[in-house]
């Protein structure tokens, strides 16, 4: 594949190297709009950057930066947006592995929030990690139109996205979902805030044609589901020590998934059909689609 | 006072006709830009709504019509704002009522969200109502600046505001906080949304000379310690009947209060000093500041 690639597109600059570079780039970025540590009240402003600093994937912020490649945006006028996805996922994080929700000990390697700073303050660092989400995205210099950003992000978090998915999600415990059911889950659960990153990526710079606006939306909703079938089957197949969070809780808490629906093998594949389809979505825009065919590729092909 | 006040506002509606028909108004809003109860998560929108309508004061509502009338902004105009920190308000009650935090059976004179709808429903209907209070925000259509708003209001709720104030509450429990100490608590954990709904309202109108502004600030912030001052004088001297919540639960889980800060005498002279100041700051604004001056009448001489 590096050949054709390398021919489509004049940056020498490898996936391995441009990812790292943008996840160095967002770890700033989260570093820098988080309080400091010792501001008061400190056990806020500490649980708030445990909860987000030093560990994941960022999944989400790299979406937004790969969108921005497409529509040839400057990475600093991403960096809000890129930072303000990620906050939003780090606050679901920490309220999903309360006790009253999946009750869940290790998160990216470490203790959950609530294990480390108690149930209280973590609920308290998830709501004022929602609150800086939108602060980060409404101050943002780089941006005129701070207001459709923040709808944008609010709409993707919210009843009709995120908020709304979890609780189908809650509801579906012990229950036999068909697949179609468990797609609409995902696609509010995680889909639409990844939806949400790829937009406001790509919002930073040339306007798209309604057409490629309408494929950008297909490459993400591919990607939003490949990744969750991707994260059901390392549910199964992964360890707790390469996951870093609990494997097997989903079939452990009799919650469906893709690989529950579909079993393995159909899921894997399915996943892998997503990879396809994500990548055969970008076809409109030639070479600048290229981190985001990477990106695809990363989702599907990553071991945690 | 009812002659002097006529005499300055050729408004003949009174204060108890206008709070009626805007409290009224906002009603009608909060029920239109909630999700309605069929709406599918069926039983995160009826969580929400539950928590939302049929009762609170709607004081941070009041607040903005009211300084919306100091600025001669149109009502329509302050619909949303209006309802974005109700939205935010009514967020925090959810939270706050958890298990984990106050563990309250009781709120608005019905169970509290948790106990009608489980623990985990509770606490995603006030991440969603968040996310609500910034989609209704960044939405409106009267403003051009809905971004200004949304950082306006991101701040308030947030850990310099209203979680941070929160997060200071819960490390003070048993502890003998001096009264400077509590009072920076309370212009975070209340003061903060108090003063963004006071400005939100303001901002739908003329704009203000800076001068201007720093005295409705000083409004906003007596005004809410008189609010805070009087809730504590409430939580001793009130009834679950009259209060709509359980009554003495601050001393009971051994939370610093005014009260306990200053006895109760004292306290109530502290509230009628608020009540002094807050309308003593109005002053710039003659007749047109008549509606915020009622109001800081009503926060501190209101029995429930």
């Amino acid at each position: 594949m590096a050949i054709p690639r390398e021919a489509m597109s004049p940056d020498p600059v490898s996936w391995a190297d441009w990812s790292a570079e943008r996840q160095r780039r967002i770890e700033d970025v989260l570093a820098r709009v988080l309080p400091a540590a010792e501001l008061e009240p400190e056990h806020l402003s500490r649980a708030m950057r445990y909860a987000v600093l030093d560990g994941g994937k960022r999944m989400r912020p790299l979406l937004a930066y790969a969108s921005a490649e497409l529509t040839g945006a400057d990475p600093d006028a991403v960096d809000a947006p890129a930072a303000a996805v990620e906050l939003i996922h780090a606050y679901s994080l920490i309220h999903d592995d309360l006790p009253c929700m999946d009750d869940d000990t290790l998160r990216r390697g470490k203790p959950t929030c609530h294990v480390a700073f108690g149930e209280a303050m973590a609920l308290l660092a998830g709501d004022a990690l929602q609150a800086l989400a939108f602060s980060v995205l409404a101050e943002d210099v780089h941006e005129d139109h701070g207001s459709e950003a923040c709808a944008l992000l609010a709409d993707a978090a919210g009843m009709r996205g995120m908020a709304g998915g979890q609780a189908i999600d809650l509801v579906s415990v012990g229950v036999a979902l068909p697949v179609t059911k468990l797609e609409t889950m995902h696609r509010m659960k995680t889909g639409a805030l990844i939806r949400a990153a790829v937009r406001l990526g790509a919002g930073r710079g040339r306007a798209l044609e309604p057409a490629e606006a309408r494929a950008l939306d297909r490459y993400a909703d591919a990607a939003g589901l490949a990744f969750q079938v991707v994260d059901d089957v390392l549910d199964v197949e992964g360890s707790a020590a390469s996951l870093g969070k609990t494997a097997g809780k989903d079939v452990a808490q009799g919650k469906p998934t893709f690989v529950s629906c579909l079993g393995l093998a159909a899921a894997k594949a399915r996943a892998e059909a997503l990879r396809i389809e994500a990548k055969n979505a970008l076809a409109p825009f030639g070479a600048a689609g290229r981190r985001l065919a990477e990106l695809a590729d990363w989702i599907v092909l990553r071991v945690h």
